[in-house]
């Protein structure tokens, strides 16, 4: 029961979120975006890790029967620890992006560009490196990336110039690349541009859809479709970039004070019981 | 008695810490910042106004004995607030900013360029407006400069187009610039040889760090010009970064977390009387 809870840093994670209600249109959705504290990609493990059990007890405390970590930051630092802490099933991006990358592949030279944060953890690497070894992978960070994209600079001078420079040392040498920040769709154009339109870009919002609607398994679905929003911040045209991110316009937003919550001790109440 | 207080949203305020430092020698400074949260000027008036008072607070529970808000957002959207909320002096970046702009002034047309946040709380604007009249005064918000300063990216062909393009509408129209963000002083470079090595910048750290010393007034320094940093997140190379906007190396680093304080009821103490 209940609907199924995403969150990401910020906006970034409505592009998750519309994969989700594309493949479960039935499944009612809640989105939290904290964007109050957004980034974390350019942030340490602890408070990534901190911000992100945060985010998840907030949806928790919200009767959601399962949480998708729409970031891939706080999917590489936070997902064991969040599996961990809560009740309910939590699924993270960086899984269902492998797989896809790996199903996608034809030489079996892969690619990944993401935040600093998801780079320095090595999820990623890590986990393509047990299937196609070291030599085949290359992981890059592009910082630049998510402020271009909340900026609307998807394209222009200043935006070729920036992915040139981030994918120099990938181009010729990769033929499937991950988008690993949920940002980075937003500048598959410019990407396949620089890269050459041979070479495969995973998006893992439609894979990790995939996990989800396998996680559920045959339980009926639940709900009516509903798409709910809520913000730790209300963003400079929130609803022109939201309906960027998301392909449609965004109705009512709520906004949430976490610091509030964590006084009031809402944020602490349902965590697994311990074995 | 106690040091002087000093926060930022980030490292850029450490650019005010160091005039301080020069101004005041025997003073001991405490500087707080919220790397965690970092940046505020993208964020909106009810948020920044809430951490930055969480961020004095947190100066006060550590005896500060008057508070330099070093940020210009936080400025911008709290400086009233915190004035009215804590016991001791607080200081913003503003009006000085607009005082040292208004003794180098020579025509009286005065350009801003700060964040959005700043930009759109009008602060610089009405200051100066009072002074020189509407049709001389040109504000604009520069939201990649932020990003571009943290990525090191303070010169370079990327640097010089995002500059041309924000600094288009100011070229030739204002004999002075105010650099409202602690930022960008690392860009003075790159901004005067585009605007023109005759345009006066303003950097509002020097006017800050008097009006610090002039609201010290006579009481005698007190005490050994050490300097102490907490940071609420540990940031990628922050040693290197924040040697770059300090001008001298960083030793010691406190981590500070807000959310624990906040629980434990460090940050809710010693607010001011109400008459």
């Amino acid at each position: 029961m209940g609907p199924i809870g995403v969150f990401d840093s910020g906006m970034g994670g409505l592009t998750v979120l519309r994969e989700l209600h594309r493949r479960l249109p039935a499944e009612d959705l809640l989105y939290f975006g904290d964007t109050a504290r957004v980034p974390y990609g350019t942030k340490g493990a602890r408070t990534v890790r901190e911000f992100a059990l945060q985010d998840a007890l907030f949806l928790r405390s919200r009767g959601v029967k399962m949480i998708v970590v729409a970031c891939n930051t706080a999917s590489a630092f936070a997902i064991d620890y969040l599996q961990e802490q809560l009740d309910v099933p939590v699924l993270g991006v960086i899984k269902p992006g492998v797989q896809a990358a790996l199903e996608k592949t034809v030489g079996g030279n892969i690619g990944v560009i993401a935040t600093r944060g998801t780079v320095s953890s090595n999820r990623y690497q890590e986990l393509l490196i047990a299937e196609v070894g070291k030599d085949r992978v290359i992981a890059k960070e592009c910082p630049l990336f998510v402020p271009l994209v909340e900026e609307g600079m998807t394209s222009g001078n200043v935006t070729d110039l920036v992915t040139a420079d981030y994918l120099q040392s990938l181009k010729n040498n990769v033929d499937t690349l991950i988008l690993g920040c949920t940002h980075y769709p937003l500048l598959k154009e410019t990407i396949a541009n620089f890269m050459g339109y041979d070479v495969k870009l995973v998006d893992s919002a439609e894979a990790l859809a995939e996990a989800a609607a396998s996680e559920l398994g045959n339980k009926k679905e639940s709900g009516n479709g509903e798409i709910s929003f809520c913000l730790s911040d209300i963003p400079w045209k929130f609803r022109e970039v939201g309906a960027r991110f998301l392909g449609k316009p965004i109705d009512a937003v709520e906004t949430v004070n976490l610091n509030e919550l964590e006084r009031e001790g809402i944020l602490s109440i349902p965590r697994k019981e311990k074995a």
